[in-house]
């Protein structure tokens, strides 16, 4: 089974997007077992759109295309697919309705442009876009099946979702496929790599073995085919508990889980509430607590002290502590998570300061150095870290370190 | 003059990492009045790198060419090179020496996988790499320059920099070429379409023009490419001000500025501070703001309010006033608004409230509904605003508009 990615977009040839589109849906194909041999870039331009479906029908089996389908007209995408499978535009009723109830919604005139939108070629199948007004389109022809989905990536998401890929397993016959992400936090991906080396040498053929590193946590997927399900289920079961043998209490989650989730659940489960004090975060660890859906049941709210009269004033650390240590120190980090636990009224509190950097290093505290306390009912420690000189990044890795500083104590003290 | 791009690597096509490499030498070509006419990433695998090459061929006058080159790749795209320009292969002794330094400083024995580093098609032009030991290699034939070089994203940087740009620059009759980024927040794509149509109709034929949304903003890309710079300069600049006029207040900056840096510099440059008390947006007003190095000079803080206990014992907000009107309410977002400037000692209290969702949202006031407040120095004030159903979408919105609110109070009332 054998698929092709085109990305339509001039913002990709001229080098001012990184087409992030064809990762994500090459990597759902791949877990179905469905092979991507080509990735294709090309202009918004209806020549070029047309010669590019003309040359990969021939070796490919699925075509998914993204790109070219927003309103305004530079898109034009529909009209080269109308073109290439020889048909006229026809007005896709749903649409055209969801389209006039937002428009309505944000108190506008329905203008031409927005009417356009939910046209779409006579000979495609409409998928439903949940995400927005722009469809996704599905055209079968002689052994080729094209799919044109928005170059938006969350509405891409959703009808990949929601649409391309249940179609693709029920149309299409796929070998079996097993796969897991095993999700991990804290710990680097060279350490990790030794500690699995015996692991991966021992797989068998029909699995594969992969490191998806980022800049907070290292996730690894385990794979499996074969065209027995049961036996390849089976010994994918085997390797499976391995590997969380050896990752042990680094292991967080599986899958689509996320750290915030799994800690808001354990929160959740337990009555638990959370609240934060940040520095350098700058209120992202607030931001990534708060993402999942339902957390007000947990998190109380952050205080956000990026100078040190806001520390002194909202959270109650000593001047004396400040001048003595710096707002960079093990004191003051505790003082903190002692502070907003108690102004807040949560069982936990967790802080952050640190030099995100470019500027405010010294030889003793350079850029990238960043405590990271935790008031927890019975006891408040810190712990320090170096996570470099980007700065986007320190607060990334700052942020999951704070969280899986919490999970840890969590995972030791409740249910 | 046209360029194609082709990538190599399995780990393109399966998902596993995305190409970053393509923008960058998409964008550098593009400075330089290259037209990139099209990306491909292909598979780690001899025959595909040859047709690739073979179909690219005929309509590129450059190929740019990345991946296949490490130790560990067995570096196939140079067996494919060699074997697509019929030749033999030949060491490169400053290579070797490079190669054999680097193992000595490694303390490690040179092996035949280290020699064969050093090895080169016949054909090929060597270009130096500095960053790494693959070498980078030019081929000229008929009318096209076949250019490869490493996947490591640094090395290939390096060459591009120091070898490849200078060589095109010097070897080609390049086209002039204009461009600029016109960023716009708070008006949607299909708004400002309507507003920018007879500009866009009225475009020359050696002028474009192309929307790029995203959840916040809409950037604006104009261009224009001629043999004569000077004219093309002036009548860009005619355009980009006719443009600059129709987007009236809505433009706040250009090319790769971002809402938060424009704000940020005219706090900085009028010496006046802003603190955030947020609800819906959950940190991420402050996380925004204070990501600009630099932010602490005029950010001093953020109160997240997450629980209405929180709004009232630390924003001061007034238990009748939520109770009569709720936490989503114009009052609510002016009290926070203005107890954030007077808790933090700020000149603007910027404030969030609203529905996220996915749950806690009724007739009156759908998920999605987001009150945003303002308290300047002289008065306060509250708009509402409803965002859609997405969650995540709905906090960026949010963050956006609020810094949108301010950078236009500012822009009426600071130098």
């Amino acid at each position: 089974m054998q698929a092709t990615i085109i990305t339509i977009g001039d913002e990709i040839l001229i080098g001012q997007v990184v087409d992030t589109n064809s990762a994500y849906m090459a990597g759902e194909l791949n877990k179905i077992g469905v092979k991507v041999h080509q990735i294709l870039s090309i202009s918004d331009n209806t020549e070029d759109i047309i010669s590019a479906l003309d040359s990969v029908k021939m070796n490919s089996e699925i075509v998914l295309i993204t790109g070219g389908l927003g309103p305004t007209k530079d898109d034009i995408t529909k009209q080269a697919l109308a073109q290439f499978f020889k048909c006229g535009m026809m007005t896709h009723q749903p649409t055209l309705e969801k389209v006039k109830k937002r428009m309505a919604q944000l108190g506008v005139k329905l203008s031409e442009i927005n009417r356009a939108q939910a046209d779409v070629p006579e000979k495609c199948l409409v998928l439903n876009n949940n995400s927005g007004s722009a469809p996704g389109m599905l055209f079968s022809e002689e052994n080729t099946v094209f799919i044109s989905m928005p170059g938006v990536p969350f509405e891409m998401k959703d009808i990949m979702r929601s649409e391309v890929i249940p179609y693709l397993k029920s149309n299409f016959e796929l070998p079996f496929r097993f796969h897991k992400t095993f999700l991990t936090v804290g710990v680097a991906e060279s350490i990790l790599s030794e500690r699995l080396n015996d692991f991966e040498l021992n797989l068998p053929s029909n699995f594969s073995f992969a490191y998806l590193p980022s800049p907070a946590q290292v996730r690894l997927r385990l794979s499996a085919f074969g065209t027995n399900a049961e036996e390849i289920e089976t010994r994918f079961s085997e390797y499976a508990s391995q590997l969380e043998t050896l990752l042990d209490v680094d292991l967080f989650g599986y899958n689509e889980d996320t750290l915030e989730a799994v800690v808001g659940k354990t929160l959740l489960e337990n009555s638990l509430t959370i609240a934060t004090a940040e520095s350098c975060t700058g209120g992202n660890l607030a931001k990534i607590i708060s993402s999942v859906p339902g957390a007000s049941a947990y998190f109380k709210g952050s205080i956000v002290a990026y100078s040190n009269d806001i520390k002194m004033d909202l959270l109650s650390v000593s001047e004396e502590n400040l001048c003595k240590y710096g707002a960079v120190s093990e004191q003051t980090a505790i003082e903190m998570a002692q502070n907003i636990k108690k102004v807040m009224g949560t069982n936990y509190g967790l802080s952050t300061s640190g030099i995100a950097g470019p500027t405010g290093g010294s030889e003793e505290k350079p850029v990238g150095t960043v405590w990271i306390g935790l008031a927890t009912p019975t006891k408040t420690f810190a712990q320090k870290f170096n996570f470099g000189e980007n700065r986007d990044r320190t607060v990334i890795r700052s942020t999951y370190a704070a969280l899986n500083m919490l999970r840890k104590e969590l995972k030791q003290n409740t249910i």
